[in-house]
């Protein structure tokens, strides 16, 4: 086991009608709070009127900036930080999902500093401070309810980079899984392939040693894989609901990746085709991921095994790993294609034409600076290539 | 599941060589530190040397109380209040186990407080504040290291009382496997009954649609199964220490209990013990656990049969449920006894005198408010002598 850091100081307060609490839950924190969200969804729902007469109730002054994207816009998070500035905001409540969550978190580190809030998504500049965040959750996927981490998109430049700090991780999550309930049928699937990944980037290893966290990422992948058939089959079944939100939030935590050196190459290379193609990160993931695990199984087919027996309950012979390594993988490729995701390139609407544009971005070599990408296994730009068109 | 407030902000810093980096850490967040201790084992180790020059090199200022015991004293914690007032302290460095984080706690929300501090232990009063508290773990076992609650022994009148809240949570707390490598040899064993202890109070319950805690309580109990025996056998085997220090912290850091009913009497049944006789409350938890699950598993025959199947390792019919169930605590009653533990009150010195006695403290029959306690069977004081007598 490798030494390592925990802090997760996310409250989470789940369960039925708990949006509802959210002005009690904020007085302790703010005075005056910038509601970010997205499209009208959650108008239509009376989520929108709900938390408004909670924020009235706890006599919290509000303005609203709504209208994020999926793959949050830069030029939204700009709109965001004015606003916040000009009207004193002390607090950011975010509602929606990952992309809502991740558009609070660049304002929030903007708002103090004096520079451009893409500096830190580009050059990775150390924050001094930002402004607290919290989150009602409507889309479980993305784990940026607990975590540190924001993913914003320029449009200018075609970029999509990530960002993380300890001090962005949200003061209090609330978590209902009624909320759920009124999700479309494909956003339940991206979700599901979204927070799997989480676990495999930080399960898929080398570092020996590390029983508590593999069997940790394997307990949560289970849940997942008995659940999600069920929420995609009856979107209102709450107690479905609950443990496949319950499990995105500790998939991305960090707890499950403690004391491992982690992989998160299927990131990185899906970052790329949204960027470009503007494509669901959850979908981007379903394509990817198999076809990663196809090109790297054989670095270290003990794992890959552990991952079939343990997870996808394959019950092969451990005097040929390989063959039952094999079988896991084309078992999630089932389990994906049982949740309705995108199995191709193709599916997600992207041909050859930026393949290698692509995985010369992901690896920073069209960027005259190569480097790598993946912990387990690494990647050169023509590794990242070969997988892309594993996905053709 | 049920609806459930999460909250761990606890700072675990894990790993080789940690504790030279405690003045660093408090930095932040102390300028004066009270550092509490136990007997003379951290300065025949060296760690009190090492945790001193780290604490001169940040430049803190620290006075010091040693003398802590286990199941701490009430009149040590006031020893601690006064002198912490008297000293100005604004920070306390717990290093040590249970015992000593548990004293901490008490002199933190005691320092704040005009009345004694009892009144929190025997009057269940909430508090408004206490002095942050940061741990340096000598014994992995209590989990105080991350959580909220303290559990202190008024020796005038032989009373052990338990008290928790969201303000006790330590700020940092520091685990270094190395440090366990010194332990007494039955220390091992009653660390190792207390954790999985935190674990079987949150696991046995009632409550139904709780997939991914079930999960993460069994894989949690697996880990320390495995290689909790290594430790015994090699007390400085690294890895397995490090498995078995981690499982301890995630075991009481609260997340395995969430969105469950839990049960906690046999912590309430072993407080009484420790009470009259001292004894060690690992030990006490080693003999009174089977014998509750032997009392109790037919209130809930199937999950006993999941806790034997997936945690025990037993392979018997689901069609009869019951014989897998009483193999599973068969299993645990020889695994504790592979861990050297006790098995019976004789093994403990406790003989019949004061069981009837004990029964009635545990549910407050004794003082004239019964109300039984168990959370998934409700044990009224003759169940509860029912059990100690299952132990003689």
């Amino acid at each position: 086991m490798n030494n390592f850091d925990f802090y997760a100081p996310a409250r989470i307060v789940f369960g039925r009608g708990t949006q509802n609490q959210i002005g009690e839950l904020l007085k302790p924190h703010a005075t005056k709070v910038l509601l970010h969200y997205g499209g009208g969804s959650i108008k239509r729902t009376g989520l929108y009127d709900q938390v408004v007469a909670s924020l009235n109730k706890a006599g919290l002054k509000f303005v609203e900036l709504g209208g994020v994207v999926p793959n949050p816009r830069l030029s939204l998070v700009r709109e965001g930080i004015k606003l916040a500035r000009a009207e004193k905001i002390d607090h950011i409540l975010a509602v929606g999902g990952g992309s809502t969550i991740d558009s609070s978190k660049a304002i929030a580190m903007g708002i103090p500093y004096a520079g451009d809030v893409w500096d830190m998504y580009d050059k990775g500049l150390a924050i001094e401070e930002a402004v607290p965040v919290s989150v009602i959750l409507t889309i479980p996927a993305a784990g940026s309810e607990s975590s540190g981490d924001t993913v914003i998109s320029n449009e200018e430049t075609q970029r999509k980079y990530g960002y993380g700090s300890p001090k962005l991780r949200p003061v209090i999550s609330v978590m209902n899984p009624e909320l759920f309930f009124t999700l479309p049928k494909e956003q339940i699937g991206y979700g599901v392939a979204d927070m799997m990944s989480h676990i495999f980037e930080r399960y898929f290893t080398h570092t020996k040693n590390a029983d508590l966290t593999d069997g940790l990422c394997e307990t949560t992948l289970r849940t997942i894989i008995l659940n999600a058939p069920k929420v995609l089959a009856n979107p209102s079944d709450y107690d479905a609901w609950a443990e496949v939100g319950f499990a995105g939030t500790v998939a991305h935590n960090g707890l499950l990746g403690m004391g491992r050196d982690q992989d998160w190459a299927c990131h990185g290379m899906e970052h790329e085709l949204s960027a470009i193609y503007d494509v669901a990160h959850g979908g981007g993931l379903a394509v990817l991921t198999p076809a990663w695990m196809t090109y790297v199984y054989k670095e270290n087919v003990g794992m890959f095994a552990q991952f079939a027996t343990r997870v996808m309950g394959v019950e092969g012979s451990l005097r040929d790993l390989e063959s039952v390594a094999l079988e896991g993988i084309r078992r999630l490729r089932l389990f994906y294609e049982q949740m309705e995701l995108p199995q191709t390139l193709r599916d997600l609407g992207i041909d050859e034409e930026n393949l290698e544009l692509m995985a010369k971005r992901a690896t920073g070599a069209a960027f005259d600076k190569e480097s790598p990408i993946g912990g387990m296994k690494k990647l050169a730009w023509q590794d990242v290539l070969n997988i892309y068109n594993l996905c053709k």
